[in-house]
Parts: C-alpha cells; structure tokens; sequence
C-alpha cells in the first residue's frame, strides 16, 4: 500500500492506494467520528462492493443508499435522495458519508457532505480509475444543471481517500479506457517524463497490469496532491488541471450528460486543445500529432461529435467556469508536459479547431 | 452611520449601520469585484426597495429575480431558480449576488452564492430588524428541509453587509417584534447590562425611536462580530447564539414552515430555556420570570402552540442540528447574561416544561 498526504493544514488527509484496501477496517475507522455512517454508492457498485465495505464497517450503525448509475443522475433531484436518507435517518453532525463508486457518486456525495447541516465529514472510495487519479482527491464537490457541468456545487475536503486497485478488476473497458484520459492529463500539463513513461506503458495499462496501474495512480495522485496544497480554492495553478476540461464539457453538455464519458470528453478536449496550440505558433504539428498518438492508442475518441456545430459548441464553452468576465480562458500548451492557463488566442484560431473537430 | 468589521482574516468584512445607506454607491461598489450583479429579493420588499439598490449600482450590469415571501419558501426548489436565473444569465464566477431582504432571502441566496461555480462573492443588504442584528452577519447560510431547519447549507461569508435603519420604517409590527426576540437573545445570551438596557428602552424599540434601534442594532452587531471571529464554524461559543432556537425550531418545523415567525419561535423558545433553567435548579423563579416578561412585553408569543404533543415536540427536538451522536445540546442559563451548551439536564425536567408551555 502507497499512503500520499493531502497537505491542507487542519484540512490534511491522507490518501491510500494498493490492492484489497476494502476489506481494511482500520483504513476507514480511523477517518470515522461519531457512530453513524452513510454510503452511497450507485446500482452497478453497489452488488460489487457494498457489503465488503459494510462488513468491515463491523460495529458502526451503518446504513447506505443506492443511486443510479451515469452522468446523466449527478443533479439536484438525486442529491436530494442523500439529504432525505440522511434525514430520515435523524443522522446528525458527527455523522460520517462513504462516497463508493466513480466520480458522479464521489461528487455528488460530496457535495451532500458539504452541505448536510453545514457540512459533515465523509470518505472517498473511488471504485473507477477515474475518480482514483483524479476526481475523489482535492475536494471538488458538486452536480450537474442543465446548462453547465459541475455549476452547483463546493470546495469540501474529504477525511480520507481509499484507492483499493482490486476494484478496477471489475470495471468496463470503456470506463478503464475514460479513466487513462486523466491518466495522460497528468503528462501532458505537468510532467513530460510521465508521458514518455505512459507512451512506453501503455500496453500495460490497457492490460490492467496491476503495478503498471499502481505506479501510474500513485503518480497522478502525487501531483495532484501537490497542486492542491499549492492552490486550494483553484486561483491559480489548480486551473492547468483542468486542460481538455472546457472543450470536454462542451461535448458533455451538448450531448446530453451520460451520452460520453466524462473521460472521453476530455481526451478530445486534449486534443482540441493540443490543435489549437498547434494553429497558435505555441507546439509543433508534431508534438501535437504525439499528444494526439497517445490519446488514440488509448483507445478514446479525438473527434467531436459532428451533431455539434461551430456555434453551438462556442456557445458551450462560453458558459464554462473558465469564463470570467466574459472572457474565455483556456489551458493551452507551451510545450508537451507544461501549461498555463491563457485567454491570449484568437477567435479565428478557436473557431478552426473546432470546425476541424466536428468536421464529419 | 456606523461600521463595524467581522474579523476572520482574508474573509474578513464589514457591517455598516445606519440612515440611507441603500443609496450610497460607495458601500455597494467597493465590495463588487467583475460586471455582473443579481439582486434577489422578495414579492414584500422589491416594490419598496429594488429600485432604489439598482439606481445604486449605476453602470453594473445589474440583474434581479424576486421569489416569493416567506419561511414556507426557503426551500431546494427556490433556491434553484437562483442558479436557473444565473445560468440564463451565463453568469461566471466573478459575479455578485445582493440579498435584499429579510432572513430567508439572506440565508438562500448566501447559499446560492455559497455553490454557484463552488463559490461567488455576495453581499447583504437586511432589511428586517431580524436580519440585521443576526442573521446577514456571520456567513450561515442555508435552506430547511421538510424534516428539519436549515438542515441544507453552507457556511459562506458575505462581502459586506449593509444595513439600512431607515428600511425598518415600512417593517410590519409584527416582523418588528419577531426582530425584537433575537435583539432580547443577545443580551439574555451573554451581556446582562445589555438585557437591563432593554427593559429600560423597549418601549422607544416598538415606537421605533431611530436612535434607540441603532443603538441596539450596532450593539448586537458588535456581539454576534465577536463571537463569529471567535468560533467561525461553531465548535464553542457560537453555539450559545442558538438560545431558544432548538425549541423554537421544533415549533416552526412542527407547525409549518411560515405559520410562526422564526423570531416567535424564538421567543418562545426562550421562555422554555429559561423554565427548564429554572427548573434545574440554574436560576431562580424571579429570574426566569424576569426574562419572560421582557419577551412578553415585547409582544412575543410566550407559550408554545397547544397542538404539537410532548412527544411531537421531543420528537422534533431530537432532529436540531444541536444533536451530536443522539444527545441533545441545548443552551441554558447559568444566570441571565450568561448561558452554557449542555446536555446536563433531565429528561423529566424537559418533559415538564413541554407540558407547561404546551398546555391549553
């Protein structure tokens, strides 16, 4: 097992990855205070999971719910089930959540932990690769409107994050494949080393060999760490983690939540941002092609959707989280592993990419 | 007017008190970062008020959405008109959010603004007595539940508060009087000098006598800023601003959300602390009936609604946020200016104030 600390002062958790973590009773009682504890998990995990993390609940008054599965499920009304089994429950304050599943359920349990009376502690078992490189590390919690991803919604920390790499045995092909998106993400904006290494490894990952996937959480999970504690509340070096991430939700929204993975969305925006940089001066056609090469090999999509037209998915973008004062900002290269976040690029350069994207 | 300043930091802001102050650009636009302003109020006081704030704000690009009144609609479902209307307005995360209004105005769009894009500024203008002196100050926001007050929410301080005296001239008597039982609280809480100060000065507070309410105000500000800077998330001493509010929430839950006035509750509620003070032996009878005739003459409710049963209104108690892991807390009096959080009390005792202040 592979324990990384999130460094937030009082805030500070620690994150554990390895192999049968489940079934560690001393992993999550440590992280419980109070008797009552809440999971949430979603119809698929739920029969995989739930009664292994229960069990080792042991004495604790545990209860759980189970949600529906997808994207399409991370909004209010589902929300609203955690508040009311919570409620009906009479669980209080010291009440703990248990988030097990992938990034909908990480998210949305989050938020309902942010938000229960103020707010009340809660734990992340990431059961996607997902949501163990990415999503149930650093405290981004919310749900989905009909006109944004992730618009409502807090900075809420969980108490510790529990990566068991033996759940990943079980996940779809297309979810392990949406999960190597954010995998790659970690190269391309921080860490050129790391890309060449997934460029080498990639077989391995796509083989679910378990330390090739071990080394390659614990990876992501350490930078992520790192840009946290730097950059909490996202004011500044926190945005680079979002590369792909403006493009992606475009597709997401206008899609319809549910229709691509969320992984998906973002190995395309990838691309579409690695094309734009390209049409800028700022990367080679080949540095772009490379980035590009990665992110096929994985097996992900690196074209918009053509039902998507120019104005519609400008449109899209516009209402990202990006946006401040109207103006655009997005994470372009400077070269293949280093970032920032720019609002210098032209609209013509944009608008090329994106016709060059959802070409049919 | 006056200013006091909420010390907490970076997030520190503060509260200015006084005559016209919803015509001062000056107060308004000092806290607004970026372009985009909603103002969110109610069907009461947008006919008196709106435009006045709006003619503020000169060149913003200023927006409003006005919800209906009243406790019965601080609920999930209004509350998400908000992000509706923020949506529509493709407003990014640079915006801000003006509460103009009473208590729930306040505590739902502080929490919209708490969750919009994880977090955006706002400000608020009170416009109720109650308001004033207790609940724009000090970043609880939230929304109640069927099963439960504010049962969903966040804390999240405003950018500033301003409170404009001259608002309360078009307050109705008997939201002056609900205003009246928080103004009582303080000084029955903490500062018996204060609570003395009242007994002598009620009768200018209910002919609202301009100078006798800034006083008052600016005196409860002045308390509730210290407490808050000294216990932000209510871990101690925060706490004990809850008097009256775990019985009085069982009387605003137990009889519909808008049948009482959360400031009757209250009031009630401390009549009932006090009694079961009294009853344990904490404070003599002429105490208790001291405090209680105070509350009456401010013309508060000082019996509980015959209608809810001793085990209804247990019942209810059992769910106040001041439950942790099944013991109820509950502020009383150690003497009149001074109270504790405690769950060192009898069930007997609570038993028979519910049925003394419950009876026919």
């Amino acid at each position: 097992m592979t324990t990384l600390n999130i460094d937030l002062g009082e805030r500070s958790y620690p994150i554990h990855i390895g192999p049968g973590l489940l079934a560690r009773p001393d992993l999550l009682t440590g992280a419980i205070g109070g008797q009552n504890v809440l999971i949430v998990s979603n119809e698929t995990v739920a029969p995989l999971y739930l009664e292994r993390v229960k069990a080792a609940l042991g004495d604790y008054n545990t209860q759980t719910l189970v949600l529906r599965d997808g994207e399409q499920y991370k909004t209010l009304d589902e929300l609203t089930k955690i508040y009311d089994k919570l409620l009906e429950l009479r669980f209080d304050r010291r009440c703990t959540l248990i988030a097990l599943g992938g990034g909908v359920i990480g998210d949305m349990t989050g938020f309902a932990a942010a938000s229960y009376q103020r707010g009340v502690n809660f734990i992340q078992i990431p059961t996607t690769l997902l949501a163990q490189v990415d999503s149930s590390v650093g405290g981004k919690t919310g749900v989905n409107h009909p006109l944004g991803k992730n618009m409502i919604g807090a900075f809420h920390q969980p108490v510790a994050v529990i990566a068991d790499t033996d759940s990943l045995n079980t996940l779809p092909d297309r979810e392990l494949r949406a999960g190597l998106a954010e995998v790659i993400k970690y190269g391309l904006l921080i860490d050129f080393a790391f890309f060449e290494w997934l460029e080498d490894n990639l077989s391995g990952l796509l083989q679910r060999d378990t330390a090739t996937l071990s080394h390659a959480i614990a990876h992501c999970c350490r930078i992520k760490a790192q840009v946290v504690a730097n950059d909490e509340r996202e004011k500044g070096q926190r945005a680079l983690l979002n590369l792909g991430h403006t493009f992606g939700h475009a597709i997401e929204t206008g899609m319809g939540y549910g229709a691509w993975l969320h992984g998906e969305a973002v190995g395309t925006g990838m691309c579409m941002a690695a094309d734009l940089s390209c049409r800028l001066g700022r990367i080679s056609e080949a540095d772009r092609d490379r980035a590009i090469a990665l992110i096929d090999a994985a097996g992900l999509p690196v074209k918009a959707p053509s039902s998507l037209t120019e104005e519609r998915f400008l449109a899209l973008m516009s209402q990202d989280k990006k946006v401040t004062d109207k103006t655009l900002n997005l994470v372009l290269f400077e070269q293949l592993g280093h970032t920032v976040l720019t609002s210098d690029f032209d609209d013509a350069a944009l608008r090329a990419t994106i016709r060059a994207f959802t070409a049919a």
